[in-house]
């Protein structure tokens, strides 16, 4: 078996320094390339479908973080699914799904324990186990439960709630008999987190004034669980709003990745203080071994008709950067999926 | 008996709302008032010693708050300890020692479930109850244990260092075996920190140009646990240094009581999310369960030579205004006191 035509995706350059941080498609380079076969032991992959995220961000910038930088000039990584089109091992078959963080990449040979086998339950589309029954599903369940402490009949207010994470969240608060608030940055976001979320109340935090003044309103009897996917105009609109003892689960803050300048720094933490708060910043990874039960409960979820999820989809591997920066500009309604192969191995 | 002559002091006016919330001398107002003797079961304490605390600060605004504010007109509170001199139940006896909330007078009648009948430990000087074994004594340990769950060897940071709850902090948390660093306001304050309270490193923050870097410095391997008593340039240099996975202890902000708006806002409050933080706001009052035991702890402490504490007192029931208001100048070395009346009932 001679070398496989692929394309992939590198990082050419790091965005500027801040103030200008926003990243952009000159950062990202396409490059043709060729793909050695299998070695012994080792599986051929096609992806189909990539995940973009807010915190690879993060990644692009070298500075020390919880997980490493990519490296200028060589291919990024990001959550992808793909099928098994050689195999080298009796672990993995032709036409096994496979998870992996070789995204950014049509094609790529590897080891099994690079690899994660998915047996996709029935009637769930497969690019679903890199959102709601993946990471970013996980996300919401351990911000909401083990981070925010949520308890029924409580007053949950989500960020960024029409996002992969956030769409998730409000639904199991819902289900966990809690009130909640969500805000989104378009009128359609906010139509479907009523109308198809099933949330209480939806803020389009871009048409109103004073985004403190929308939460009271929208919370009257404040606020126990924060669910903080925004950062800044929203942490603190949170903070006003928050009960005693209440709970802030600090997931992403994307309004501060790009080092803008003209967001506010926070002026009220003393209410930290003066409510007894708790607010705690967590990372998925940490509690990746509750993954399982969380994917066969929510797939429960998804059959009682008590979960709906959406999806935006970008064509081919060439447009992944554009579907990254699209995170920023708030593109994405539910999970933002690059599809980057078929679906037949 | 005959209604007895005393004095108290009054609430006369609320400080001004914030830009030019500093309260002053003219909120105050001291009475000569006429105590009515005992009524059946009820006792006369004179009082000795009264506390004054940062947190009272926000029972002088009319705003809700965990703790009711103080009413205008009426009679200020404080944790107080006094002596029995006339009794009318067997519960107490004249001589006995007795804590109240009822501080801010001379003499008062009241019955004994307005009471703490404390039997001061041997060699323990009673007004020590108003602070390192008390209040502030457990404020700290609950902070450290409870809030900040620090472990041995970690490296602690703790601002308002040489001040009632911080001076106890600090010696808690090398007791635990941990590498301390505590910021103060003077040269005095720093000296005594190292020499007295035993800690690593001390900051003068008032001297220091860059407060960030100062912590930077004295804790170059990063902070594990911040027990925040400050606020403002504190924070900010605290989560600029936090190790991943630390956690904040929001004790007091003390910086941020008065409103004075040269006080920066927050601008890394990212920090929380990009190293997994924890920051908590916490109230002693939640914990109190936990006196006693704390109390025989840190009598043992004090025995070993491990526990030293000072306090700075002020004599006479009149300049309790002053008193109050000279711990936001930070004029107190340790627990701030006022000597209200003499030792023997």
């Amino acid at each position: 078996m001679s070398n496989l035509k692929s394309r992939e995706i590198r990082l050419k350059s790091r965005p500027a320094s801040r103030p200008a941080g926003m990243p952009h498609e000159g950062n990202f380079e396409l490059v043709q390339n060729e793909v050695a076969p299998p070695g012994p032991g080792e599986v051929l992959v096609r992806n189909i479908w990539m995940s973009v995220d807010p915190y690879m961000r993060g990644r692009m910038t070298d500075t020390p973080s919880y997980i490493a930088p990519f490296k200028l000039g060589e291919t990024l990584e990001a959550e992808a699914i793909g099928r098994i089109i050689k195999s080298n091992t009796p672990e993995l078959q032709p036409g096994d799904f496979v998870g992996s963080m070789l995204g950014f990449r049509e094609l790529f040979s590897a080891p099994p324990s690079a690899l994660e086998k998915i047996e996709p339950a029935e009637g769930v589309p497969i690019q679903a186990y890199l959102g709601p029954l993946g990471r970013a599903g996980l996300t919401a369940y351990v911000g909401l439960i083990k981070i925010g402490e949520m308890k029924p009949g409580e007053t949950v207010f989500v960020s960024g709630a029409a996002g992969a994470v956030g769409s998730i969240a409000c639904q199991i608060a819902k289900i966990h008999g809690c009130t909640v608030i969500g805000s989104a940055g378009s009128e359609r976001k906010c139509a479907w987190l009523t109308e198809v979320g099933g949330i209480d109340r939806a803020i389009n935090y871009k048409t109103v004034q004073d985004l403190t003044k929308a939460v009271r309103q929208a919370a009257p009897d404040g606020i126990d669980v924060y669910f903080e996917n925004v950062g800044g105009a929203h942490l603190i609109a949170a903070l006003a709003n928050m009960n005693v003892k209440g709970r802030l689960a600090i997931c992403g803050m994307i309004s501060r990745y790009n080092g803008v300048t003209s967001d506010t720094p926070v002026p009220n933490i003393i209410m930290v203080l003066r409510k007894s708060l708790k607010m705690q910043g967590f990372l998925v990874g940490e509690s990746w071994d509750l993954l399982p039960q969380f994917r066969t409960q929510m797939v429960a979820w998804a059959r009682a008709g008590k979960m709906r999820w959406t999806e935006t989809v970008v064509e081919g591997l060439e447009n992944a950067p554009g579907a990254f920066l699209g995170l920023f500009s708030g593109e994405n309604l539910g999970k933002m999926l690059v599809k980057i192969g078929p679906d037949d191995a």
